[in-house]
This record gives C-alpha cells, structure tokens and sequence, in this order.
C-alpha cells in the first residue's frame, strides 16, 4: 500500500501551479539535454533562457564589494592578517568589522533575532530615510529569504488587477458582490510581468483608494533599482503615502525588498526584507510570532540586504569601481530592454509596451485563427503552443501569459531582457525568423 | 477602519504557537533589557540561555575549514592571487575550485536547480552511502533552508507519540477510532526534546510497523553526530530500513539533515537537505513541483549542507585541526551533558533520562499540589509556572514541556547543553539554590 498517491495528497498540492518554472521550462531542460547528448539535432546549439529573472545564471557579475565583505563575514579570522590588506578593499574589511561587532559575540553562525540582526535593521531603515526623505523604524524591518517568502498568506490578497483606479473600483465591487472582502491590494512596482514603472499621481490614488476601502498595501518593490525611462523614477508606496499626509494610523502598508534584482541580481543570496507599517501592536505582534516560528532567515542574506540599501558612499575606497559595476549592469539592462522592445512592435500582430523598468517586457500577441484551432487539438493554450514551437524551433524560451492571469482572449508572453548583450542579437533574428514562419503557417 | 484586527485575521494565525520562543523567551529578553539599563537589579548579571538549539549564540566556534570554503565561493576571485595561499588552507581552497566547476557558469548568485545544486547533491548522496553502507541517489536529496522548512506541510502528520510500538498502535487505533487517517510518522531520532537515541531494535520494530499501515517516515536526523554514550550508535532509519531488505518499493521515508545541529552547529546558515526514498514519479513530481515554487534553498546553505557530508580527509591538510575542532566541541558536549543531568537527578522530585545524545535534556519534575494552585491562580501552567520562577530568581532559561505535549499530569522542561562549559558549574548551583527554595516555599 502506497501511503501517498494522486488521491490522498492534499488537493491544494495538485492545484499548484507555477508558470515561470512550468512545463515550457522543463521542455527547455529536455532539449537541453538532447544538444549535450546529440550535439547538432537542432537547428540550434544553445538555449536561450529568457524565462527567469535570474541575472547572474546568464552571467551577470556579482558588485565585488558585496562579496569581499560577505566573503569576510563567513571567515572573520582573516581580518586581522596582513595578506587580507592586499586582497580586499578597505572598506570591505571596515564594513565586515562594523557588521561583525552588531551581530552579539560576532556569531554569523547563530540564529538571529527573528526580525533580522538589529544592526544590520539600522542600515536597512536609514537606507529607506535617504530614499524616501521620511523616518523608518528598524523595528518595522523583518528580514527575510528574499522577497517570496514575505508575502503573508494569511490576508486574503487580490491580484491581477489594472492598476486604473476605475478598473479596481470594478473589481472591488465584484468581489463584494460575489460575498469576498478583499483585504490586501498586490501591487508590484516597477512591474512583473509588465515591467511598467507607475506614475506618482497613479500610485496616489492608489493609495486613497486603499485608505477607504480599507485594504492593506502589498508594495512589491524588489525592482526599485530598475528603471530604464528618464521620465519615469520609481517612488515607494510609503513615500508616497507620507507625502500625501497619510501616517502610521491610516493606511496599513508592506514594502517587500530582495536583493535578487536590481542591479545586484544575487538570486541564490535569498536576502531581503519587509518594512511592516501602519498595523497595530496585537497585529505586529503575531506577524512576529509567524516569523519567529519561521526561525530567522540565513544571515549573509540579512547582511546582503544591508549592503544594498547602503552601498559604498562617494569617498570611500570601493565607490569608483561599485559605481562604475552598477552603471554597466544597468545602462546594459537598458540597451538590452529597447532593442527588445523595438524587435517586438516589429513583428506581425505583435505590440510591446515601453520598457520602462523591471527585467521584463510582456507583448501582446493576437494570434491567428488557425493557430488557436491547433492549440486547442494539441490540447494547449495558444500562449503555450506558440511558446512550444518557439523552444523547439529557436532555443529561446518565454513565459505564456496564461500563467500571469491576462485579459480572457488576449494572449501574451514574458520575455526577461536578462539574457547577456552579445546574446541578444541572437534572440532577436531567431524570434523573428520563427515568428514570421509561425503567421505564414497559420495564415487564414 | 483597520484593514486587518484580531477579529478578521485568519484564525490559524491566532492558534499558532511555538514554545522554543514563546513566552518565557520575552520575558528573557526583557529581563536582559532591564539589566542592561538597571545593572544590579537583580541577583544575576546575565542571562543563561539554556532554551534553544542555537550553539554559536553561546560561543560554540564554527570549524574553520568550512568557513575558509563559504568565504572562498562567496568571493572567487581572489583564488588565483598569491596572499590567498597564505590566508586559506590548501584543501579549502581546492575544495572550493571544485565546488564552483560545478555551478552552471561558476554563478553562486543566480538561483539553482530547484532541488539544489546538482554536483553538491552528488557529494550528499556520496556521504550518505559512506555513513549507511547503502546506495544514495543525488536526485533523491532536495537541499533546503534548514530543516524546518523541510517537513512537507502537505502531508497529514502525527506527532507526539511515544516510540514503543504498543504505544503507537494505541495512537494509531485511536486515530483510526475518530475517523482520522494517519499517513506519516515523525521520528526524531537522536531525540529532541528527548535527548534519546534509539536502540536498533526498536527503529526496525518502528520501520516495519509504517510498513504495515502505509505510513511515510519522516526521520529528524538532524542530530546524527550528536550522540555521548557508547552503547549507542546513529543509525539512519533509511539504513535500518535497507538492512532489513526494504527498498524503494516496501516503504516511504523521508530523512532530514541540517547543518544547524550536529558539531558545526551553523544555525545562522540555514542550510540542510531532504532524503526522499519510496515514493513513486507521480508523487516526486508534486513534491519537486513545490520545491520549484519555493525557487532554490541559499547557495552558502547548499555548500554547507555538502561540506558536512563530506568533510575533509585524512591525509588533507585541514584533517588534523578539523577533527581537533570536531572533537573538542563533541567532548564538551558530553561531559556537559553528564553534568546537567547528575544535577537535575540530584534535585528533590525531579527525574532527568540519561543523556544519550541531541542538545537536550527533558527531566520530570513532581510539583507540590500548592505550586499547582499558585500556577492556577496565576492562570498559567505549573511548569511555566516554575520556568517563569527560575528566570527571574537565576537568569536561567528553559522551556516549559507544556509546548512538547507532554503526558497529562506530568510536568517538564527541556533545559539545552549548549552554555559554554565554564558557564555549567553556575548553571547547576543557581537552579539547584532556586529548586530548594521553590520546592521549601510551596510544600505542602
């Protein structure tokens, strides 16, 4: 007897679904697999993955001063040695020291405090001040394994909105007549999939809308670094929120960090955090006691989310060659975005937005008739069948919209612009090549 | 209008309860506080925490050969330069050439294979073989933060239960009696909050009783290093299973590791795998199909979790000085130990097991009727009761049984062995002056 099969696992197992990792992905491993084993099967000798936003498996470097001083925090004993002095830069071992003496006995190796190591909360929360130009509360700080673990599940969220106040106003009545309170509005900004960046008077009403219907804000800010248009700057929810007069007592809102975007991309760190504001002490008190169920998260994480939101400052011995590492990665992710963008709008019945931030671009793709006949007798949706031809034909793998909840009749894809700058050119022919055999193919 | 009160959380949040940092642990906290801004306050200068699994916290010192790795990989480019020699170690910095060969693209900063990096799982499967004298597979381990964030939430778990199988066939009938399907066994074994280690026969009698009703094993194995007497030995439950002749199709088990525990105690790290045998591909399916939601456990955890699984060597240069470090911290650990538990047996009313192996002890303790009334009329439970008494007279700190579910009508705590050793001899003398007094204040 089998103790767990298809019909004893928890139903809520079988129902999850995650698009970025989903069948196209593992599509992409098996061919993978089939260019190792038989080199030449393919009109093509390497994936493209463009799937993911995962910077640095696509070889984007990690900012070097991030690492010298994660790299002296794991190993504190070399910092008093003379070698150390020609390995690292001063104000990597200064830093490590000054981190080091807020951790309580200097052990890296210990459970912290389930909100993250006090001193390294400081750094976080002055980082916000600079940002922001208003207070923020170290003990509203929660450090976290990146950001996907911070979205509590414990308030009902509502996702998937438009972000026009009138097309929220619909989707509230909607639920409210369907017998759901909402409790929670996700906003990611700048956006994933859509990599739009808000305007401030967008996000204001946002905010009011949120302060009357009640609801808590979910700011998803993990791209906050990212933005590409010079008319756009990205601005957080609390800022904005502060601006607008609105404090602690009335409006109840999460700001979610990581330090797997931005220009430091480092995915496999798992570091951030969550700035929890405007909730009440019997609230904030069992948001801490899910955390410290949770124990704490992994400390060079906790320390890496403090280098981000404190960098090297103009004078210190790292800033040049830190600022001159970030300006490459993200005047690269910008050039990157555009040429992307324009390969886009150039195709047939194809429209991509403006690039204006995130790592993403999410064209609009109204596929003919007959395509969407032969995904249906394939048993897929249209968004999947093109992204399947797409793989096996090119390499290049995309995200379906399906799995990003796009308007019904609407067919998108997610296409990071991650993939190195002397790759893309290669994306760009090879799309369009496919794209324009795919519309002869199905043409009425 | 609040978005979120006491009265519209989800009620699960509200019965959440976890007793390693519950209410004892702030009050701990708070007295610590208080000494620092009132010195001589009280009639101790600090604090013993003797709650919580946590050796580093304590002063327990990382081994070094794992460091000089974690703070190699986190920093690779400083492997080909000339003063690196003199800072690291010949065979941590091969070791760490090896382990970056097997990252995809050298990237510890891009998330991994959902299940961990594939080459470290190698080295798991390969340590594990080592340590069972049986066959490990790399694709059975899924590398994790830890090991709480391990045990799958997915499946039905009974807890709690005493290992003799009579026992187990009570709980098992009285489950079956309310109309409840038990589908898994969690096994902590060396035991927490226990402190046993359990006899072979009694893991085959436990194996074969999961075998006969269907049930998964899920063995907590994390204190597989941690064991002080000579007539036991660890023993995984996969290897008792396999010397029985089970395999892969006979039974379910899943085993836990973590790099918290054991004699590298690198809690701070979040680093530990999953061992998942005997399940069948629709089923692996569903549980990788989680771990790939979950993105990928932290890089420096990764490494870790196959640095203890595969330590250095004899014959490696950093052989001799680990295995000093190795066994100073285990020696310490059992002659703490035989202290802790000499003392509590010496204590009026209290019963202390042997200390076989775990951080951990968990001795009974009779309480007089008066105490019981006094922890009535307080409205808590008698051994929060005496847990709360013994905090604010000594500085100590233990769990109350009372969140281990222990027998009704018996009364616990679970005291750690993790202060440093010159701490003990205060440990014992503050406890055992408070125990007369407690005991003289409520006799009958």
């Amino acid at each position: 007897m089998a103790p767990v099969s298809l019909d004893t696992i928890n139903p809520k197992v079988l129902k999850c679904e995650y698009a970025v990792r989903g069948e196209i992905v593992t599509l992409a491993q098996a061919v993978q697999e089939e260019l190792k084993s038989k080199p030449g099967s393919r009109p093509f000798d390497e994936i493209l993955y463009c799937n993911i936003g995962n910077p640095q498996s696509l070889g984007q470097q990690p900012i070097t001063f991030f690492r010298e001083v994660l790299a002296l925090c794991d190993h504190p004993s070399i910092l008093d040695k003379s070698e150390t002095r020609g390995l690292f830069s001063s104000d990597a071992i200064e830093r490590a020291r000054q981190i080091l003496d807020q951790i309580p006995g200097r052990a890296t190796g210990a459970y912290s405090h389930s909100q993250g190591i006090k001193g390294l909360r400081d750094a976080i929360a002055a980082g916000i001040e600079a940002r922001d130009g208003f207070p923020a509360d170290p003990n509203d700080i929660f450090l976290t394994d990146g950001a996907s673990p911070a979205v509590p599940y414990y308030l009902d969220e509502a996702t998937g909105w438009g972000l026009e106040v009138s097309e929220l106003k619909k989707q509230w009545a909607d639920a409210k007549s369907k017998g759901i309170t909402p409790r929670a509005l996700v906003v990611i900004n700048p956006g994933n999939p859509t990599g739009q960046v808000l305007a401030e008077n967008n996000q204001k009403e946002i905010v009011d809308f949120c302060k009357k219907e009640g609801l808590v804000l979910l700011a998803d800010e993990v791209y906050q670094e990212n933005v590409y248009v010079p008319e756009k700057k990205f601005h957080s929810f609390k800022k904005v929120a502060r601006s607008m007069g609105y404090g602690e007592k009335d409006i109840s809102v999460v700001s979610f960090q990581s330090v797997s975007k931005g220009y430091y991309g480092e995915c496999g760190k798992r570091g951030g955090y969550m700035e929890v504001t405007g909730f009440g002490p019997e609230i904030r008190e069992q948001i801490y006691k899910l955390a410290s169920v949770n124990l704490c998260s992994n400390i060079s994480g906790q320390i890496l989310a403090s280098l981000v939101m404190s960098p090297p400052k103009d004078g210190d011995e790292s800033y040049e060659s830190y600022s001159a590492e970030k300006d490459g990665i993200l005047s690269s992710l910008k050039r990157r975005a555009k040429t992307l963008e324009d390969a886009f709008n150039k195709l047939e019945g194809v429209t991509c937005n403006k690039a204006e931030g995130a790592m993403y671009l999410f064209p609009c793709i109204r596929l003919p008739e007959k395509a969407i006949k032969a995904a249906e007798a394939a048993k897929t949706t249209p968004d999947n069948f093109y992204c399947r031809g797409l793989l096996n034909a090119t390499g290049i793998v995309f995200v379906p919209g399906s799995g990003f909840g796009q308007v019904l009749g609407t067919w998108h894809f997610r296409c990071t612009i991650l993939p190195q700058e002397d790759k893309i050119p290669a994306v760009v022919s090879r799309l369009t090549e496919f794209h324009k055999s795919f519309m002869e193919e199905f043409r009425e």
